[in-house]
């Protein structure tokens, strides 16, 4: 009997990691990532899978296991949750930050925390067991189906790290366990598969993270990412070492510590943190914050900060900021702006560039041909990762003996079928949803017209016409909005080379030709004069 | 009599350098160059330096001097000669490569090549010098002013590399001499400041290039920028020693090597070099191409190349890319797009991440400290980088023992007067002035504009008011662009919303009162449907 993954997401791009695996006609998703939108998505909010395929097939969905708690691998659930209300699975950690998003958004879902290795079954046909991986966030885990067809592997986001913070390595025994047994489909991830080497331990932040704060004479603010528990952590670890109160700063810094704490990830010695309100009343060498704003976002607590817009605190010279972090690509431009911002104030600025504050949370080379040692598997497809991740990892897998490699894309499936295992291109649809507002939808064309009035504006031609002679009588008047700082002139010679333009057609005028004319020379006159082309939008009104 | 150094542009950014030195009421340029837009500056195609100040004072200036040919050093030139006309000095190479650009415009300019090591004396008051300095074009020069108020020197852009392609390095000695008389000033490039250790000499990618084009099997292409003469000089060797026969690809590589190869910069071994043409017809294990667009540039050769969309030539599987660059900051997204592309297509790509392929052309911390020694100014300023990057070189001249060390930022002066040495704050003019179609100006507000509507796009609600009684006799209708992919019933929906506030108003209708009223129900009718803010243009006729 046919087993397949189907990949909705996450094969080309990095965020919005969605397979799906069905045995016996039964199906299950592993992950349901959201992607950020890129830079030409103009206004886009967010990107998801699209889950039409899934949706037409609701009846045969058993439930959704979640590797870990990144919103690019669960921050699509709410909105897939609203159509599929299926029960969700993970870890107790994965599934505690997965309810709190989908409660922000009044959804009621099954949640079902799994302890990693015991089996689970679902439905009639699905099983599958949790093993522990070491990752940027605490209970990270990979997944294993045992199915008709033989075991299939999904390493979930990794790295091997000998010395995790919460003592849990990613559990080679385990995955070894598997490999002795036969692994006949292994799918792993490829962020790093571009990087020499190992990626070094969590636990190597450590030491500068408290030699930094601890020789800081200011204030000492630590940025990082609020789901990486580990970093925040050992950033505790650094101030309460140091003297200092601490302060959490930040909406989903709030939010994630709480939870961490509560479920026991997060070791906060007692009577270190307060309120921020008592913390910035602290004398300047007594005080530390540990906030949001690591990839520069423009409304997190550090960007208002390097810009002097936090209501609360203002840094100056001789304060110090740790960027505990790296710029996902695409963010390079904003972070760099943030740390110019500090640097001109005097403040002291640690980041990756200049001291030894952040590691990967993925696997390097050596460590993904370790991986695939260990699992051994027939067959292996990259997963997570840009196109040239995908292929960098197939050639490891292929350099460590594995024969059967495919690099698939989304949309596409593998299926194993008793001797044969094969791939089955664009077999569903995977293009990108947009979340823009309220709306999910496919937007293409509205972000082509966005781009068009990003680049050169828009202009306005307004022509009031005799509904019974057909003759102008009103205007034409023209108005624009982000074509050019010298409006007045501009908008003049447009309405004379209009005038002109309608002079030379027929009356009575046809509406239809009227605004051909109007678009064709109020566009030529821009171009001309300015040499832009914003959209033009002629207004008729028949009166 | 006091000396001063002001600060026009490349104080804070990558790009616009562009500083004006003073000895005794008469001004010099040192450089001229322009900034690529940043993201966020939507539609604008160039940053050039505001002039306003030195526009000025055009009867003191006498020239402008170069230190070398790239776009941010020489970009500028065309728009500053066209309104004040003075000579340009540099080395050979450098005025040749600056003609050509000026010449596209159609400029006449007196250029007058320096031979480096010889005083050149201009006006009643300026003498300098050129030094030649190892970078990632051929003929590279610092410039040291002989001063009344000592020497000043400006290492341009620099890296020591004792092992350059055409066997001139930094020439330490000379700045030593002068180092040893005694220099008073030092603005050193600040672009590698963060990083640590000695910037790999530009030999060490020649045998990675010779290699990788020896073990290639089908077509090779190789990009690098066009001006980096070394780089293109050492893909020329490694693909005559291959056997292949080469074709340049791209306008500027075309216009480049031409100027090159014509002054001698460019070795060219017989017979090698045919046209695209005649190059694309030979076996694929035959040829060779050097293009442009390492920068992922959307128009360039390699571009096309990667989607497909170049006329001559289509690349398939068992081809090899070599992409000789590193993405610059804010182009990482679109360089890994062509990767990506040309990846899936089975093509073997190799780039910075996973070949030895590419180097620094600026001086990393230990070159940087190097250089101060020898040069042992008593006082310096960074120069060349970001906020970030001159702090990070402030703070290495500290560390090796300059007491006078001074950042400045764009607009700023630093004065030589007596015993005293003393920085002015914002003495000048130094905003972005933005080349947006053919206007140069300032469109800080036309920005504004572009981003509101690159976000929600346009909403344009349409009223007939009749002019008499002030009556609603047409409309509202409502047209939008970039809003929604469902007009129809948002366009129904805004109208209905529109009439109603509409209603609210008193007879007669005052026009200011019913712009407000339509801008507000339509942006609240919008909001409410969609979450979106679209920029909202009420258009009234007066019947």
């Amino acid at each position: 009997m046919a087993v397949s993954v189907t990949f909705l997401g996450g094969l080309g791009e990095i965020g919005r990691n969605c397979a799906a695996v069905e045995i016996d006609g039964q199906l299950i998703l592993i992950d349901c990532g959201l992607m950020f939108p890129e830079e030409d998505m103009l206004g886009v909010d967010l990107v998801l899978p699209d889950f039409s395929w899934i949706f037409d097939r609701v009846d045969d969905l058993v439930g959704v296991v979640l590797t870990h708690g990144h919103e690019d691998h669960m921050g699509a659930l709410a909105y897939f949750l609203r159509e599929a209300n299926v029960p969700v699975y993970g870890t107790d950690l994965s599934v505690e930050f997965a309810s709190s998003r989908i409660e922000e958004m009044d959804i009621d879902a099954e949640l079902v925390p799994v302890t990693p290795g015991e089996w689970v079954e679902v439905g009639r046909s699905i099983k599958f067991a949790l093993v522990r991986v070491a990752h940027s966030v605490p209970s990270a885990a990979g997944v294993v189906f045992d199915t008709p067809e033989g075991l299939i592997v999904h390493s979930g986001d990794f790295k091997l790290d000998p010395t995790p913070i919460d003592g849990i390595p990613t559990d080679l025994a385990t995955f070894g366990g598997f490999g002795r047994r036969g692994v006949r489909l292994l799918l792993a991830d490829s962020t790093n598969a571009e990087r020499d080497g190992f990626t070094p331990s969590e636990a190597s932040v450590g030491p500068p993270l408290r030699h930094l704060t601890a020789e800081a004479s200011g204030r000492v603010i630590i940025a990082c990412f609020a789901s990486h528990v580990h970093r925040v952590q050992q950033a505790i670890y650094a101030v309460a070492e140091s003297g200092r109160k601490l302060a959490f700063m930040g909406r989903s810094m709030l939010r994630v510590t709480e939870i961490a704490a509560r479920m026991g990830a997060l070791d906060i010695p007692e009577g270190l943190v307060l309120p921020l309100k008592e913390v910035i009343q602290l004398p300047e060498h007594q005080m530390a914050v540990i906030s949001t704003g690591s990839q520069g976002e423009p409304f997190a607590a550090l960007s208002l900060l390097a810009q002097q817009k936090h209501k609360g605190l203002e840094l100056h010279e001789g304060d110090t900021v740790i960027i505990s972090a790296t710029p996902i690509p695409g963010n390079e431009t904003r972070v760099s702006r943030v740390i110019n911002n500090l640097v001109r104030k005097g403040i002291i600025v640690n980041h990756g560039r200049n001291a030894a504050v952040h590691v990967s949370g993925h696997a390097a080379r050596d460590e993904l041909r370790t991986f695939i040692n260990v699992i051994d598997p027939v067959s292996f497809v990259p997963v997570h990762g840009e196109v040239r991740h995908l292929h960098a990892n197939a050639d490891l897998a292929r350099s460590v003996g594995v024969e059967d490699v495919n690099v698939l894309e989304d949309g596409d499936r593998i299926v194993l079928d008793g001797d044969e295992i094969r791939v089955e291109r664009s077999v569903v649809a995977a293009g990108y949803v947009y979340i823009d507002g309220d709306i999910v939808g496919d937007v293409d064309e509205v972000l082509r017209d966005r781009r068009h009035l990003a680049d050169d504006g828009v202009l306005i031609v307004t022509v009031g016409v005799d509904r019974e002679n057909g003759e102008i009588v009103n205007g034409p008047h023209a108005d624009s909005h982000g074509v050019s700082d010298e409006t007045k002139d501009l908008h003049a010679s447009v309405v004379e080379d209009v005038v002109e333009a309608i002079h030379e057609l027929n009356l009575p005028v046809d509406p239809d030709a009227l605004r051909q004319a109007i678009r064709r020379s109020a566009a030529r006159s821009v171009k001309r004069r300015l040499s832009r082309r914003p959209v033009v939008f002629p207004v008729i009104i028949e009166i």
